[in-house]
């Protein structure tokens, strides 16, 4: 359930695409400024032009990419599957040959010393490419193909050994992953830590180390809550497992969707077999969800999800399309408007105060008799699970760390890949207190990994997290009013500020400027451990602290 | 209703791809050759493997960009419009760009005196592409642009000019239409006539002298039969005009094309303003409906249509897949195809036999107590009427002409554009007997024209009629069977018939010589006239000639 997953499960695919996303420091080799020396007779403008012609060039091979993918996991007959991996692939790697095109770093040196004295746009714009070719260049186009082809071959084979728990035929696939992931993060060497590659490819600006020792003091403060939690009787989420028309369902999500501000002109809903947010343009956001017709908070809360993602790329400043700047800043920051939208306002009381009356006449005979604090209580239990996609906000964030902390150890060559299941059971039973009865759902359940991507997979979803609360008190605290707008069905004022301090800055500016800018600090856990001591300690009527 | 008109009305689109379809002598420059020397220590297989995955980007960028514009007909939310006519013009150009190349010619030049010691399917394919690359390299990329963008903005204008009935503020944009047609033709001189390049590049090896010969002998013919079935009472289709739900509709009509053989695991039905079936690869071939309320006969009619073009597109061997020989030969042998299907079968007594009673059945209520043969009168109904689209197929023919007469004085240079819209209703006025009230359903109606092409846009139906009898005729005296078997819902050995000798060809030989090799003669218009005059005097019970 992320953004833009190519088709995939709510795993960041291993593409160059998502890895040169993020960036890194500027350098100017002296081969290129000595190109750059020769045609600099043409003016700044002709050459702010060129650039700007072959970046939207290669934004539209993107968007036809991602359009393959979105008609493949919608309404692709199953007799088009050969060719469209192929077709994905050459459009990918076209986009990926213009990029690193060097007559493009020769632009690119030409124009940064001017970079100053250009529009606001245009000098950021010339930043984050100079950021971004600095980091393709660095990865053969060899290099690309083998690894898409590997991703490719493990998918498939992960799509059968998973239902047929077989972890044994995924293991030559894994090892293979793993050296691919070794070889790419040589690249970028030297470094830290051989995770940081990946890290800053999603997040930029994090490290391995900076989201281990974050881990580690969000860990201290969140196996207590969990263990408190547990304590206290368990709620009852059965009204949520009732029997549920397929209609209602999506009408009901695409509907409070669309009261958050989901643009329908500019977007649309279908069902794939694992939700996804896809952007074609700023005029074209589209979201997938799923249904179950015997758990009525999958496609609900999957459709605001996904809407979250969508009503950022949606509000991203249309001047900013076709370019590099043109949609979210990274993973984490991405996560954190789906987990915003999702958790923070959809799971919360004063939405359900709105929402609860409308939600009772949309399935009648379902709710009729149900107070709104049981059905409350049931959007919000928290129970130590084995899927980490149907786990509750409070525990999320335990399988997270689980699997960040296997990815370090296998990148650092300290785990095995034939030790996983074991390594993945320990750490079950020592973060959550139960253990997987098979490998289907333990180390098999997420595609990331099998996918072809060992590194940099999974933490972003916990920054997401953290980030959500720090802008959502952000923003109460410049409109105290925004909880009781929320009660009364009105999310402008949010999204609001959302969009004027996230969304429509796109990539101009780095993560850490943005959470800056917007909250007034860097990152930091407390509004997030405050949310959820406030939220759970009311809940589950735990002992202040 | 043609093949893959990239979300236009059923025109063929002015673009390069169609244009570049059809094939020219071959000619070896003596630059050319040189160059292909200089790496003549190159393998034969070498080469072919670089010529095929040459070849296949370019299909792959083609089929991404017929994707595009198949997303743009069916699900694309409006807002997504501005960047998708970018995203469809660059992928467009950038495959015309790696055919044009070189590199490609030198490829060719190298391996053509080595086809004779090749497997049939290379060779055909080295012949075939050696003529595509002889057409393409001589219209200049930037004429390629111009005329691109002039026909995206004169259809816009016509979108709006067509309901207002403005046909005035077209007049520009259709003298610049002209003028790029001569432009196109120029590239293609010396010519025995101006439209002879458009005409050879939808159906390679026609003439204008020959289709104007053609086309006087037909209207000989037809122009005299029309008028002895207007003499008679005129049939009544009034059970076709009650109200039919969409549902139902869309499944009888699917349920038809699958038994016919329209598989559906590699396509898939949607609904759009105007019919079309694209084709992604072998494995995903996709066809659109429209749907009316108040007339069973536009859902079902079209839908066995676009199923004709998608059954040949499937039947091409899986073996041309990604190659230019991977899909149907010309725009005329595609149009017999869909002609085929929707007239000569499922509009025929034998086929309602069988589906008669399912149709009653699926239309409780409708036809129960309507006669079979006042059902099959109501289908076959002709009449003098104002639009092509809509018109039976023995009037058809004669809208065609009138067409093609128009595009000739234009190019020609005796017919002003801003003295169309009176040509127009002088030709209705004399082969049809009657005359439009307005341009609106004058010379308004078709797209093909305002979409950026006056030449070769309209012939090929005509010769698509002509054929659809010649090849059934053939496959019926090969299998004098299938009229039974149809009576039966049987449609195997016909659809066996037309892969064996059609379909699985591909473009492997030239329109000529599918058309000699399937029926043992040239196109010829006696099975078309046999098969008219011997339906259509039954039914309006005509004396014989």
């Amino acid at each position: 359930m992320t953004k833009d997953r190519n088709n995939r499960e709510d795993g960041k695919r291993r593409d160059t695409t998502a890895r040169r996303r993020a960036t890194a420091p500027r350098r100017a080799p002296a081969a290129r400024a000595a190109a750059g020396r020769r045609d600099n007779r043409r003016s700044v403008d002709e050459r702010l032009k060129e650039l700007k012609g072959r970046l939207i060039e290669i934004s539209d091979l993107k968007a036809a990419a991602s359009l393959l993918s979105w008609d493949q996991a919608t309404y692709m007959p199953a007799g088009g599957a050969a060719a469209r991996g192929r077709q994905g692939a050459t459009l990918s790697r076209l986009a990926h040959e213009k990029f690193i095109d060097p007559a493009l770093g020769r632009l690119i040196d030409a124009l940064a010393p001017a970079a100053d004295h250009l529009s606001d746009d245009d000098a950021c714009l010339i930043r984050v490419v100079q950021r971004d070719f600095d980091k393709a260049i660095k990865v053969s186009a060899e290099y690309v193909a083998r690894a898409a082809a590997h991703g490719a071959a493990s998918y498939d084979a992960w799509t059968r050994a998973r239902p047929a728990n077989d972890f044994a035929s995924m293991v030559p696939y894994l090892e293979r992953t793993l050296e691919l992931s070794r070889e790419y993060a040589e690249f970028f060497a030297p470094y830290d830590h051989i995770a940081d590659p990946f890290i800053d490819d999603a997040d930029q600006g994090m490290t391995t180390a900076a989201v281990q020792a974050l881990f580690a003091a969000l860990r201290h403060e969140l196996v207590p809550l969990v263990r408190a939690i547990a304590e206290q009787p368990v709620a009852d989420d059965s009204c949520l497992r009732q029997r549920f028309a397929e209609g209602p369902q999506l009408d009901f999500g695409l509907a409070v969707a669309r009261r958050m501000g989901y643009d329908l002109a500019r977007g649309r809903l279908d069902k794939t077999l694992h939700p996804f947010c896809t952007r074609f343009a700023t005029g074209d956001v589209r979201i997938t969800t799923r249904v179950r017709d015997n758990d009525i908070g999958d496609a609900l809360f999957s459709t605001v999800h996904e809407a979250g993602h969508a009503m950022y790329e949606q509000g991203v400043s249309a001047a900013l399309d076709g370019t590099p700047l043109g949609h979210g800043v990274s993973s984490g920051v991405h996560e954190s408007q789906s987990r915003l939208w999702e958790n923070i306002i959809a799971r919360s009381r004063p939405f359900w105060e709105h929402y609860y009356p409308t939600l009772q006449r949309s399935f009648p005979g379902k709710f009729d008799e149900l107070p709104l604090d049981t059905f409350y209580r049931a959007i919000n239990k928290v129970e130590r699970s084995l899927i980490r996609t149907d786990a509750d906000e409070v525990t999320y964030n335990l399988h997270v760390m689980l699997r960040f902390a296997l990815e370090i150890e296998m990148l650092e060559g300290r785990l095995r890949i034939k030790h996983l299941p074991e390594a993945w059971r320990e750490g079950m039973r020592a973060d959550l207190g139960i253990e997987p009865p098979d490998d289907r759902d333990g180390c098999l359940q997420d595609v990331h990994w099998y996918v072809g991507g060992i590194g940099g997979a999974f933490h972003s979803y916990t920054i997401g997290n953290i980030l959500a609360a720090q802008f959502h008190a952000a923003a109460v605290k410049a409109h105290p009013d925004i909880p009781r707008e929320i009660a009364s069905g009105r999310f402008t004022t949010l999204h609001g500020w959302l969009t004027a301090n996230i969304y429509r800055h796109g990539r101009k500016f780095t993560p850490d400027e943005i959470v800056e800018q917007a909250t007034g600090s860097p990152m930091r856990m407390e509004p997030y451990l405050a949310y959820l001591r406030g939220k759970y300690g009311e809940l589950y009527r735990l002992p202040a602290r």
